[in-house]
């Protein structure tokens, strides 16, 4: 299974088309290099959509949900009910990532991964046994085939806990301490951010990661699992990828570390106020779209980059160039 | 008529709209703060658009256009006839920012304020005289007047040496050397640059700057009296304004100068490539939304904002609040 993942991330992007929009963005009317950064997402966009005419028409946004063990460890400001509220509150369309949603023209569909099971205590065990990695993975996977025509993808996600999986993967990814990589997600006070460190470190020396990958089973949980998923499947579909925070960005690195270039079809949506995001955003080697210290998961970050993305590819695309204005 | 703009600069904001809101972002549907810039917006909104339930569902775009008499000391890369040529483009749906309202839902209206007459070359003379100053400053309200039922509104501007002029107005306002205040603006290069810099020493040591709004004519031009003519009266019809770039906000600050409050009705869209902007926006006091290097003027900065001004009133307005979710 961890195999097929590596196959998929191996897919290249469509070289031809992202010249001819790097080329047509040194032509289109307004001084040359004035939306460097936008004709840069332009690129990526015709690169990995695979199209000399880049746009974001059908966005969709997968959230994925989970239920963590290690909320009995007192890791988060909320109880673990509040997973299964958020799931009924994106479905009726009343939480913020529906409504944002909404607004950005994203069809929205919430995943429920581990039908309220939750995973393991990363604590004191793994998160997900073989098989439960191996079912986490083909829901993602299938989430994103069942999408239909999508041209850019969002994942997202809810799960009381997860920041706290997130940074466990991250410490033992990337190194360093774990109180280098764990934040108040959704708003812990400082005993609550020790004692978060604390069961980091502990999840940390427990787990056995020998390849990268096992970081998803051993650290992760379910919805992080699925993302992974979800996130190679989009590569096999020439659709682009807007990662939102620190804990879609925790779910997509093991890939990236697992096979250099899996998470070029990647471009990340925000940096977050969860301090552990920023210093991930910075490995993966590109510029966040947005910088509003928005911490609230849910895609949100993500969706709120869309019209910026959209307005990229449009501005290369629809833009006359100075011949078609008849101005050379 | 200068005495007018104060006195429309006057017109306060709806404290108790922008309290409802405030209130309401701390009992959405998620944590507290979570959100905390966009929130910040949401409550600005509510103030200027004296509304409980601010939204952005109909956005306008002026772009206000003007020939500068100072083109003829080749302080830009581009010759002056491209002015002509951009509010064609800009009519004609295809240039960028046509493109961008279209992509972001905003109306785009051209307004060409001196008629293709360079105002005056501020190196050697005032740009405007007091009744070209008037009659730009009408344009500018009388096209705000003209627009009905608009929820934001996005100033922008096309004009060949219009930066000079912005780097003039803010060396002359804001002190410091002129070299702090002039960028390459559409892509001078290292000679041209030392020669506009040149040519705003000359401007600012002629021109007789005693009131702040003095350096409209003195140094400014006739989109940039239009702009500062709709901002105002845009506070007067609670309309709200977001900043584009270095020529925009050269052309806000006077009014702020003249009455500190006159801009509290407006928020930085973005900060640009053009190093003089970043500092106009950190006098302002407000954090800019985007940071995307972008240099095009044509209130494109502005446009690529409106998304997000859009989202976060929703996030606020059309969010469940834990109460309405039954959650309390």
């Amino acid at each position: 299974m961890l195999a097929d993942l590596e196959a998929l991330a191996r897919t290249p992007g469509d070289d031809e088309s992202a010249e001819a929009v790097r080329v047509r963005a040194g032509e289109v009317l307004r001084p040359r290099g004035a939306l460097e950064r936008l004709d840069e997402i332009a690129v990526w966009l015709a690169r990995w959509q695979a199209s000399e005419r880049p746009s974001v028409d059908r966005p969709a946004a997968l959230i994925f949900a989970g239920d963590h063990g290690v909320a009995v460890e007192g890791v988060s400001a909320y109880p673990q009910s509040v997973t299964r509220a958020m799931i009924d509150a994106l479905q009726s369309g009343i939480a913020t990532a529906s409504v944002m949603a909404q607004r950005v023209g994203a069809r929205l569909t919430v995943v429920d991964v581990g039908d309220g099971v939750p995973c393991g205590n990363i604590r004191t065990e793994p998160a997900l046994t073989d098989a439960q990695l191996q079912k986490a993975v083909a829901v993602g996977r299938e989430a994103v085939a069942g999408l239909g025509e999508v041209d850019l993808l969002i994942p997202g996600e809810v799960g009381i806990g997860n920041t706290t999986a997130a940074a466990a993967i991250a410490t033992a990814l990337l190194g360093g301490d774990a109180g280098d990589w764990v934040g108040p997600g959704t708003g812990l006070d400082a005993d609550g951010l020790a004692s978060k460190i604390a069961v980091v470190r502990d999840a940390v020396s427990r787990a056995d990661v020998t390849d990268p990958l096992d970081a998803l089973s051993e650290l992760g949980g379910w919805e992080l699992a699925a993302m992974a998923g979800a996130i190679v499947e989009a590569r096999a579909r020439s659709i682009p990828v807007l990662l939102d925070g620190f804990v879609v960005t925790s779910a997509a690195l093991p890939l990236e570390l697992a096979r250099p270039g899996s998470l070029d079809h990647c471009w990340p949506a925000h940096v977050s106020a969860e301090p552990g995001h920023r210093r991930l955003v910075e490995r993966m080697g590109r510029w966040p779209i947005l910088d509003l210290e928005m911490r609230l998961g849910e895609g949100s970050g993500a969706l709120a980059a869309v019209p910026i993305v959209a307005l990229a590819a449009d501005a290369v695309v629809q833009v006359a160039t100075f011949g078609e204005a008849g101005l050379l």
